[in-house]
């Protein structure tokens, strides 16, 4: 099941920095292909063949290619069951995991668009997300609980939201509410995490 | 790791259709929980308990409850592997499976929703789905190579985006391209799918 190689479509500061965290965390064994955004390199007819949504991460696994930040994360926990960080099928966790795995794209990505846009969430009867207060009272509430996203056990779907919170907060788009602060420097504290900023912060310098 | 027991929060005529579709396709045991939407019953204390965003579908499984659409079928997929919709772990096709799945909530419902809206996608830097048009363009395109989403293997993906293709051709939100119809007259052609709107035209009616 280990991966025989995989590459990492990346750009630091962008939405693939999170994915470098999760790389680090399952210690994997991955090479780079950077895509300097600001030149619109993914936007190059060999990367829309592999994203035609010209977006990062995208992650090329032998023949497989994987894209949509939450696919990513799900697919490379999976690769290392070793590091504990996917849930098993079978595992009370599961449901939660694929949850919030989901949740993340299809209604804080869309809340928090609308709220940095200042649009309207849509008809209630089509709007994917209620509204932006009850996306930020939830998310609040689930990390009161704590210390991590489905409770004591670390997952891929941390390194997803934590280090989403991390731009969120940094943007103002969502308050700094003692719950959320604390769960992002908790996430940060963690050693891999450090890696892959202090990797990221090479590759940016 | 089969269910002890599943209970479906549904409606006919809404999102948690296509759910319908699948539970069937899976041969699943499951208990109908109906929410008349029109009378506000997604949005009961209790309800509202279970799923903060007030929709459906969700699904109860033992103590374990999953919303958001392409979480409640991964997971209820996952649930029956002998019925073979959940491409496993080291599967080939396990990374499109994922892709298609996220996609779906992330990308795609977000093009639909700014279609019928009439409103601007946002900043290509922030906006999940590129364009309007290359969303449909890239689903076109897959569905042309056919029979299935992911080629000739069936799975709960087709069920998502067949289901949900249903209602935006019935919407006009996308053209009526021959693979797009051709793929969705197939799917309704499976007698699961028969199996689940007959279901539901009774309880509508």
């Amino acid at each position: 099941m280990h991966p025989e190689h995989i590459t990492f479509f990346h750009w630091p500061q962008s939405r693939s920095a999170g994915t470098r965290m999760l790389l680090e965390e399952l210690q994997a064994d991955y090479q780079i292909h950077l895509l300097d955004l600001k030149k619109g390199q993914q936007r190059t007819p060999e990367f829309l063949a592999l994203n035609p949504m010209g977006k990062v991460p995208a992650v090329r696994h032998g023949d497989v290619v994987v894209t949509e930040q939450a696919a990513v994360f799900m697919y490379l926990a999976e690769l290392y069951p070793e590091r504990g960080l996917s849930p098993a099928i079978g595992d009370p966790l599961r449901g939660p995991y694929l949850r919030w795995m989901v949740f993340y794209g299809s209604c804080f990505e869309p809340a928090m668009i609308d709220k940095s846009m200042d649009r309207e969430p849509g008809a209630a009867s089509s709007c994917p997300y209620g509204s932006y207060e009850m996306v930020v009272r939830l998310i609040e509430r689930q990390l009161e609980r704590g210390p991590w996203l489905l409770g004591d056990r670390y997952t891929a779907a941390d390194v997803l939201w934590a280090s989403a919170l991390g731009w969120i907060l940094a943007f103002k788009l969502i308050p700094a509410s003692a719950p959320v602060q604390a769960y992002v420097e908790r996430f940060r504290a963690r050693p891999a995490v450090q890696r892959a900023m202090a990797l990221d912060a090479e590759i940016a310098s």
